[in-house]
């Protein structure tokens, strides 16, 4: 069985709202930068020059369930697994846990683009040595 | 037929990313104020007095298509609609438009609850009178 | 005597922290939206073509002294007078006022730079027709 | 000589503006993740019970100075100095360092406040003993 990547984030002041809980927009900022760790991991990046072109992973979905309210400076242990990976697009799936326990779950759905010169973005097949360390 | 609530806001510069589009965190946010302004429009809030109570509305789902990039400076018109009323939780759809076209949409479940005098909160029925509001 | 440019924002939930209150790091965001509204109200803009150029004006310095504190919900109204144009900087004043009270007041610094090719920047004297602007 | 306390981040995707640098908004939510770690440091917190009162410490003012850009990815030191300790004030001291070049500097002052029941707060004077902590 494969372990999933794991990292951690502590939760900061600035996350919380006037609720006392953090505020739902921030486990999306989450998911972003547990992927980027993840990436990182693989020897990969959100940003990737491939064959002198400029790879870019702009979103096209996400969603997330929030089980329980989380607090200021509650340790959060968030998970990250590949859900799926299609041909241009990638779908990673977030377990967010505190102690053990899932207080909130999530998933994102990027599109492999090619940055074009005038900074315009076309979608593209993933690259096929970079689909196998996504699969790794 | 019912004319959706609209609301509008425009792009501010943090709102952008270094691939120069808007990040896709704020639509999170931008559902959120969309909510707020659509509530108030009703005689809501999203923190409500209730017969010696206080009622309020965690988010227990989200989620977001984004369909085409946005910029700096676009303005972006979001209308609300009431999806579903259950017993205890509201979903409320947006649709982000540019220009008439749909750049984006999503939906926010929230759960009607009683705050406790600790803070804690526990699901309640929504009340009627307030139900009707929703669905009015 | 001259009437300082005015502009106005409504407190957001996601702005509110668990003190209740809106977090101080927002006042920095306001200042920097209050100061794209003055700049569109005199025909200029954050990123400015110049002569075949792009010229930016990325913060050196910014300060904020928080006197009252502010809620959810709350209307504030933000003034902004240009306090200095230097040869190549241009500081910025703003006043935040909730009903006529002062609750917050804070100045930002920026430095007119030319964009290079290679997206690095160069400061470069405010163009006389820009500075002219500015202090209109 | 005292070695200052010294925290490290990485700067995230979401930091980041159209500009490609991070936005000069986010050095202040790091000034205070960075308090946060220091009080922890010293067995302190932002929010401390005494005495059977709830002590907090809102922002009075804060200021930074930013001498070079920073980029997605960057690694981040941050030390933190008590600058003044007043009668009921404290002033934090923060420079923000790349490579152990120094990018960034800024200030944040905050009041000790008594939390009161209604959750309006009080200035009063740093207990003794807090006092001593903040000065180790």
């Amino acid at each position: 069985m494969v372990t999933p990547f794991q990292t951690r984030r502590r939760v900061e002041f600035v996350d919380t709202d006037m609720a006392g809980i953090v505020h739902f927009s921030n486990y999306f900022r989450w998911m972003e930068s547990a992927e980027v760790d993840f990436l990182q991991a693989r020897g990969l990046s959100v940003r990737l020059p491939w064959e002198g072109q400029q790879l870019g992973f702009p979103r096209v979905s996400a969603s997330c369930d929030f089980l329980k309210p989380i607090h200021f400076e509650d340790l959060i242990d968030i998970t990250v697994t590949v859900q799926r990976v299609g041909e241009k697009s990638v779908t990673l799936a977030f377990d967010f846990l505190k102690d053990g326990v899932l207080v909130a779950r999530g998933t994102v759905t990027a599109v492999c683009c090619r940055v074009l010169p005038d900074k315009s973005i076309e979608a593209v097949a993933i690259p096929q040595s970079l689909r196998e360390r996504l699969l790794a």
